[in-house]
C-alpha cells in the first residue's frame, strides 16, 4: 500500500458475478444469463447493515476508488468521494460500485458474446431501461447477502438508479443520494442525446452497430458524441475560465484544418480520448436509458405517486452553474418528496463547474455528503 | 401584388452586382473578384440618405422580405420585421440585403468557379472574417451610391456585422442595430461550433472540402451540424413546451432507428432539411468567421477603446431565454458603448424562444424596433 495516499482505498480488483436466473428487460426481450463486474471498498459487517451502492453515470464503470495496480497515476472515478475519512467513510461503510448491465467494461454488453449465437451481441443487444439496471443490481446484492442498502447513491444518471432503487425496492434502501440528477430528462436533454446517437448511428463506420464484425469502430461518431456531451458537462463559466479565447499558437492560421483556439483542442483531445476506449453500442444504450427514465410515467406523470411508497430518506445535491439536470430538475424532485410526506434534504451547491461539479473535490459538497453519510446509522 | 399580404414587400427579384477590384482579406489572402447577390425593398431618396443594411445570420441569405414568386409559400427569412408599416418601413426605408461573401445563394463562394483554374474553389476558398464582409459590402453600398446607411441592422453574427460597420466605417453609419448579437464568442460559443465542423469535417463524403469534385455532399456532417445549432437556437423551456416528452407513436420502440420522441423527429427533420439545401464549407467559413470575430482584440482586448471613433447610435436587443448570445453578452457590448460616451439604448426582452426570438414577431420586440426605427431621421 506503500505509494496510495493515507486516504486511498488503496490497491483494488474488480470482481465478477454471474447469474444464470433470466432477467426480464423494460423493453420486453428478457436476457437468458449475465454476468456483472464489480469492485468493493471497506468491509461489510457482521449485520450486513453498513453497505453503500455507488452507481455510475453515462461513461462510468466500477472502477469508482483506488488503484488497479502500483504504477497507475489516475485513482477510479470517484475517488475524491470514497475512502477512509472521505465523505463515503470505507472505515464505516462497505462500498459496493457495478459497472452496469450493458456497459463496456466487463459487465454483459454489446460486446459480450451471446451464448445463443456464440457471436458477440452488437447491435442484437437489448435496449436497456434504469429499471433494468436497478433489477440487476438487485440480484447482484442477494449474492452478497445484502438485503437493505445503508444508502444508494449516484451523481446524474447514476442519480437516476439511486432514485430507481428508492422506488423499486423500498424495503431494501435506507437512504437515497441523488446528485446532480433529475426525475426525467427534459425535450433539451433528449436533443443533445439524440445529436450524440445520430452522430454514431450515420458514422459509416458504425455498420448497424456490428463494427466489431467488421473490425473497426466508429471512432468519428464516439468522438463527436463525446464532445457534444463534455460541453453540456461544463458550465459556460467554466469553459471560460479555463480557456476563454486563449489560442493554441501566437497567431490565427485561417484555416478549418489547425486547432485556433484551446477549447477546440481540448474538445478533440476529449473525443479521440474517449473514442479509443469506450464502445459506441454502449453509448447508445446509455444515453437511451436516460431517455426513458420517467418514473412519474407509470402514475401519470405524477411523480408524488410514483414515489408514495418509499422509505428511504433522500439527500439531493444540486450544483448552481449545472445547465444539463440544473438546480430546478432537483427541486422538482424535493417538491414531489416533500408533497409525498418523505423526508429530504435538500443543498445546492455554490460551483462554477456545472454538471461535473459532482466529480470534484468541493469542499462544502464534500462536508455536507460527509455529514450526511456520517449520520446514517450502521452497527459497529 | 394580389395575392399577398398588405404588409408586405410582395414580389422580389435578387440583383447581381459584380467587382473587379481586388480585396484583401484579413486572412492575408485577395479575392480579385467576387459578386454579391442582394435584394433590395422600398426605394432610395433623392438624398440617398433613408438606406438599411440588413446583415444576415448564419445560414441566411439575401432573400430577407417578400417573395420570389406568386406561388411561394414562405416570404424572406426577416418578413417579420421588413415592409410597409412593419418595423423597417419600406415606405421609409430603402432596405438593401446581401448574400454574404463566402455564402451559397449566388455571391461569390467556395461553389462559385475560380477564375483563375476554371474549377470551383472548394476547399480553397479563403476564410472569411465580418470584417471582410463589411469591406465587401462597403463596396456594394458605393455601387449603390449610398454614402452613409440610415441604420445597419442584424441579428445574431448579423448584429456582429452592424457593430463591425460602426467601427470600421464610423463616417458610414448613422445607427447601429446589434440584436442578440455579442462583442465575441464564449469557449461554449467556439466549442459548439467546433463540433459542428468536426462533424463536417469528418464525413467522408468531405473529401478535404473537395465534395463537388467527388460528386458527393457531407450531408451526415451537415446534418449533425444543424442538429447541434438548433439546440442552441432554442431555450430549454422553449423546447420543453414545444415538444416535453411526447412521443412520436403511443408506445416506446425500445431500438436506435425508431424515433421515440417527437423532439428527436424535429430535430433529424431540421438536420436532413438543412443537409439538402446548405454548402457545407460555406457553414465552415460561416462558423469561423464568428470565431474569430473580437474587435476588442486589436485594442489589447479594450472594447471600449475600439468602440473609441464609433459615430453611430446604438439599439442593443436581447432576449432573456437567449443561451447562445445571453443579455449578458449584449450587455458587455452596452457597458463599452457607454464607456466611450456613445448613445446607446438597450432593450431586454422578455421572451420564451432562446436566440431563435430575434426572427419572430414579439409584440415588445416589435413595437421597439419600430419606434427606434421611426425615429431615424430621414428626408422626404
Amino acid at each position: 500500500m506503500s505509494g496510495f495516499p493515507a486516504d486511498s482505498v488503496g490497491l483494488v480488483a474488480p470482481q465478477h458475478q454471474s447469474f444464470s436466473e433470466p432477467l426480464r428487460l423494460a423493453c420486453g426481450k428478457t436476457l437468458n444469463q449475465f454476468d456483472l463486474v464489480y469492485e468493493t471498498y471497506g468491509t461489510l459487517n457482521a449485520s450486513r447493515s453498513n453497505a453503500v451502492l455507488v452507481c455510475h453515470a453515462l461513461s462510468g464503470h466500477h472502477h469508482a476508488a483506488g488503484y488497479h495496480n502500483a504504477d497507475d497515476r489516475k485513482p477510479g472515478w470517484w475517488d475524491a468521494c470514497i475512502g477512509p475519512g472521505k465523505p463515503i467513510d470505507t472505515n464505516r461503510f462497505f462500498v459496493v460500485s457495478p459497472n452496469n448491465l450493458g456497459g463496456c467494461h466487463g459487465s454483459t454488453g454489446p460486446g459480450s458474446i451471446n451464448p445463443r449465437t456464440g457471436k458477440s451481441y452488437g447491435a442484437t443487444f437489448p435496449v436497456l431501461s434504469v429499471e433494468d439496471w436497478v433489477h440487476s443490481q438487485a440480484r447482484l446484492a442477494d449474492t452478497l447477502g445484502i438485503d437493505c442498502w445503508a444508502a444508494v447513491v449516484g451523481g446524474s444518471l447514476g442519480g437516476m438508479q439511486a432514485i430507481q432503487w428508492a422506488i423499486s425496492y423500498p424495503e431494501r434502501v435506507r437512504h437515497c443520494v441523488a446528485i446532480a440528477a433529475a426525475p426525467k430528462l427534459s425535450a433539451q436533454n433528449i436533443a443533445f442525446n439524440e445529436v450524440a446517437r445520430q452522430a454514431i448511428i450515420t458514422d459509416p463506420d458504425f455498420h448497424n452497430g456490428d463494427y466489431a464484425a467488421f473490425g473497426v469502430i466508429p471512432k468519428r461518431g464516439l468522438m463527436l458524441a463525446r464532445m457534444v456531451g463534455h460541453i453540456t458537462y461544463l458550465s459556460d463559466d467554466s469553459m471560460g475560465e479555463k480557456f476563454g479565447r486563449e489560442l493554441r499558437t501566437d497567431r490565427l492560421n485561417y484555416d478549418f484544418t489547425s486547432v485556433e483556439f484551446q477549447v477546440e483542442s481540448y474538445l478533440r483531445y476529449q473525443g479521440q480520448e474517449f473514442s479509443a476506449r469506450f464502445d459506441a453500442n454502449t453509448y447508445l444504450l446509455m444515453t437511451k436509458a436516460l431517455d426513458y427514465f420517467d418514473p412519474a410515467e407509470a402514475h401519470g406523470g405524477d411523480l408524488t405517486k410514483a414515489l408514495e411508497h418509499v422509505r428511504a430518506r433522500f439527500l439531493v445535491i444540486s450544483f448552481t452553474t449545472d445547465w444539463r439536470f440544473s438546480p430546478a430538475r432537483s427541486r422538482e424532485l424535493v417538491n414531489a418528496l416533500m408533497a409525498a410526506n418523505k423526508p429530504v434534504s435538500y443543498l445546492e451547491i455554490e460551483a462554477a463547474q456545472g454538471h461535473d461539479a459532482f466529480l470534484l473535490p468541493i469542499p462544502r459538497y464534500a462536508d455536507a455528503l460527509s455529514g450526511y453519510m456520517n449520520r446514517i446509522e450502521v452497527d459497529a
